[in-house]
């Protein structure tokens, strides 16, 4: 073994690496390793990517409240930008749902919808979620967003499904509502608009929704069993969006829907390239929109960490979660700057990236050069695009992340976590998607800290003539009188010091034959400043009631600080044993 | 042993008793067991606190912002009805410098001090302080308070005795300043108005400064060298205080020293007992008194159960947590019916009454009526008593509260504590006493999250023949080449369990022989379920890498949760073993 100092974890992650190696690590990884067998692969995957991407960025941008233009430029240069820096190779980064529900809802009471003011707040929106991803980047704070835990994530997701699906309900039905980021007014709008449904609008939705799940579900293993090839499969199946946002759009153009029957459609998109565009640099907007890009950083993050990770691990492939953030980071400073959004790496559309074959980041940068071509020639078909088409492909996307499911699961398993999610849940459908991550997040941190305020604590015996000792109530195990062997399974800190001292307290007076208290540490990792206060009023109050206080199994690390204090002094070096085992021959009568 | 049900903790420490049990317990446990022959001790214990409860009754007041009278009616029923409620038969209840000061902050931008308006406030917020502990108490929620941890504690108490002390300086020197609850404005106004400061009155103030010190810490000792009776030499040390109201008031009366020479008096107090007085039952008043009242019952409730505590301990006689926050809550109801502010029991009175030999609450009950005799008799002699007396009181009794050497010592223990209580320290000072413990808790906490989100993970080995087995860096043990035994130190939560799946898989990636990853266990006391989410997807990335994962030690309550969410069914029952040992022994390969 190579000298590490032993008070130092012995595996660590994200440690920073020299600084030659540092500098080759911030490279593209694929590059530095391309195959030219790989470029077929990739080229596939960006073609298969793009057409999802095309009407799902205009979708999203309109979910935002921006016009679909938006979604469009902020798919071009932001995954070129993450293709080059990120360490994930089948990421798909771009415009997603829930990045789009968060604009709308932290932009909402700043600007009107639309308004050139809000694109500028969009732009602004962008630039600070970059700059906060970068900066947590460089902190290696990545780590940050593990204490959203997965109950209160799966809560928000389905959360924010429900408030996405029923926001588009309105466009459905061809009604014009206000934007409502809450189900309570959703639900009553759509309520009192239902009976001006435009019946041309509905057959359009209808027809749409059915195509999609066609094309969704059922399509491929179609497909594969009328013996097309797998990518030929994957490709006809994933073109379902585009399709019919083409087909909606000529049907609307050939009959003239938009006019005779009042179908209403997204109207003239300017084609061409994005310019470059200048986010606000005004600190009064800034700090307007910090909480909002605080949170749409940290959710966008998690989305994409949690993606590239499932889908690197399945090609035993490393994510740097540092270096993550801070491609990310990139990426939205890249749309802040083109007249884009906030984006993310998406769920679906990586997964299809993955599955085609995607091997590098070179497959983003083909489809992006995809996207780009389509901003450049197809807009003006666009401009007969039914609004209820894009809905429809809203709905379709986000029904796959409502898990009716989790909770029922997650309850029988374990009840803290379950009311993590369903108290997400419910606070994100009646307060926003804002309050309702704080909420998720500080309830789970307080059902975490009131758990182990109160440690199970077991009294211990010897399991046959091993030298293993188990909980008396759960295994045939020796016990002797005049010794009182607990375990206490949890760190010894502030929050539940006072209860174990009065815990064993109360376990002596209940063993009045006792004379040696034997604490076993195997599972106290760690004792504060308020239990080392605890642990020495609880050895004078057993030495008044005539019982030796001793430890067993106490680890290197919390057996270091005991000593520094000076507690082990006080205590008796012979009061410290290696193992329980080695105690209990010593301190057992002999007659016994 | 009894049949307790397997997954309950095994040690219940405040269980409610039976019915029959809770009506007897609700009686003084003193009076159920009185001896005659404690009389006479009760007798002196309130006697001697009454001498130090009457001056320092006024004297908080004042500190409050009150009238002194106000301090002395605090001090007639609510020790009565805590002697009456309370389960602790040394603690002395009534005004104590730390509530004042919270008074007196969460007050000052309500009303002007003593104005009528200002008593209303004082009285309600005594109401509110007494519903929020009974309610507590009711609850069983006295649990809470062991969320604020030691250094917290020890931060606040250090700051708010430097803001008393520094608050009180204005008094020593005569001059008359508003009042201010942050060090920054506190020592700035005393600066400006140094100039001003009035000779006699700072003649008066070392006079009395010196007395106290000389009572409080050299007059005891001297009388017993010189052989007086020990009860006797605490009883005239005890009367310093005392003896400095009646001495310096009968100076200034003498010398007319109010009207000569401008030295500021308390005034006119009117005498007699204190009369049925209403708080507010105002929604609005209420609501604005909400935060200081749950400060003042928390911190109350603290200092009371901590000095409680400490001496039962001593005599080794219970507390019962909840009780005394019910009791504590009855003594402000009545603070807050007869014209008073809130009170709790105090740290020094408290000890004087246990050193005097009190035996039960009679003793409260005894030095209550003694201030009550004070009031009816004492208050015209207190017309002429100079502010700078009292201020010199209240200096030498906070003066202990300091405690200096606690930010090193704690930094040498743990360096998370030692920030907690500095933290808490300096925003006490720069920002008020209530945001301070609110930073000092919130920061405590964050500190402990983030401590258990990065574990200590060994690598462990046999140590000899024996079965123990320990890290492979602090131990001489034996390991196989084939088996990477690994012991995490923390529960797995989700916020650790991403980042121990990367150290796991390093630690694999580090030895590639290994074929069996043993998971030791033995200190993880609960898996959540973002956790258990992380060992599925760790168990599967480790099985496509040709390692098996093993569980080994797992205790009875995590165990049975892994069960019922079929996990181990999954991962396959040979794979799991009671003993490290005993795993050891079937995987590793005969030749070795």
């Amino acid at each position: 073994m190579n000298q590490r100092p032993a008070s130092q974890p012995l595996l660590q992650t994200d440690q920073p690496a020299g600084a030659a190696a540092s500098a080759v690590r911030w490279l593209p990884a694929w590059l530095r390793s391309y195959r030219r067998a790989d470029l077929g692969s990739d080229l596939l995957a960006g073609l298969i990517v793009s057409l999802m991407l095309v009407p799902q960025a205009m979708a999203y941008a309109l979910l935002a409240g921006l016009p679909p233009q938006v979604g469009l430029y902020a798919s071009i240069l932001p995954p070129m930008l993450y293709g080059i820096f990120g360490s994930s190779r089948a990421l798909a980064v771009g415009p997603v749902a829930l990045v789009s529900l968060l604009v709308a809802s932290g932009l909402q009471d700043l600007a009107p919808a639309g308004s050139g003011e809000y694109l500028l707040l969009a732009l602004t929106l962008a630039l600070l979620t970059g700059l906060v991803q970068i900066v947590m980047g460089a902190a290696r704070l990545g780590r940050l967003v593990s204490f959203i835990s997965h109950p209160v994530i799966s809560g928000f997701t389905s959360a924010a499904a429900l408030i996405i699906a029923f926001s588009q309900a309105s466009h459905l039905l061809g009604v014009r509502l206000p934007s409502q980021e809450r189900l309570p007014e959703l639900l009553s709008a759509l309520f009192v608009h239902f009976s001006q449904t435009n019946l041309a609008t509905l057959a359009l939705s209808l027809g749409s929704l059915a195509a999609l799940i066609f094309f969704r579900s059922r399509l491929e293993g179609l497909l594969t069993r009328l013996g097309a090839p797998a990518n030929l499969a994957l490709f006809v199946s994933k073109s379902g969006p585009l399709l019919v946002v083409l087909g909606s759009a000529l049907l609307v153009w050939l009959l003239r829907l938009d006019q005779s029957a009042g179908v209403p459609v997204v109207g003239a998109i300017p084609s061409g390239l994005p310019r470059l565009a200048l986010p606000s640099f005004d600190l009064h907007t800034w700090r307007e929109l910090a909480a909002p890009a605080l949170t749409i950083s940290l959710v966008g993050y998690l989305e994409s960490i949690s993606v590239a990770r499932a889908l690197a691990s399945r090609r035993r492939q490393k994510i740097n979660p540092n270096q993550e953030l801070v491609a990310l980071g990139i990426a939205n400073l890249g749309a802040a700057f083109t007249g884009g959004y906030p984006v993310t790496g998406g769920l679906s559309r990586s997964m299809v990236n993955f599955s085609a074959g995607a091997k590098s980041g070179l497959a983003s940068i083909i489809s992006a050069s995809l996207v780009a071509l389509a901003a450049l020639f197809l807009t003006p078909l666009f401009a007969f695009l039914p609004r209820a088409a894009l809905a429809a492909i809203i709905i379709v996307a986000v029904a796959s992340l409502l898990d009716f499911s989790a909770l029922p699961r997650t309850w029988r398993y374990n009840k803290a976590d379950a009311i993590s999610l369903a108290a997400t849940f419910l606070v994100v459908l009646g307060w926003g998607a804002e309050s309702g991550i704080l909420a998720g997040v500080a309830i789970s941190l307080a059902l975490y800290l009131w758990r182990t305020s109160r440690p199970h604590i077991a009294i211990v015996g010897r399991v046959g003539d091993s030298e293993h000792f188990r909980n008396i109530l759960r295994h045939k195990v020796r016990t002797w009188p005049n010794i009182l062997a607990v375990r206490i399974d949890e760190s010894l800190y502030f929050a539940n010091s006072q209860y174990l001292e009065s815990a064993l307290l109360n376990a002596i007076a209940e063993y009045p034959k006792v004379e040696h208290l034997l604490l076993i540490c195997s599972a106290i990792n760690f004792i504060d400043a308020s239990a080392l206060e605890t642990l020495e009023s609880l050895a004078h109050e057993l030495a008044s009631a005539g019982v030796a206080l001793h430890l067993t199994e106490v680890k290197g690390p919390v057996m270091d600080r005991l000593e520094r204090s000076g507690f082990i002094a006080r205590l008796g070096c012979e009061r410290v044993h290696l193992s329980t085992h080695i105690a209990v021959s010593k301190l057992a009568h002999p007659s016994q």
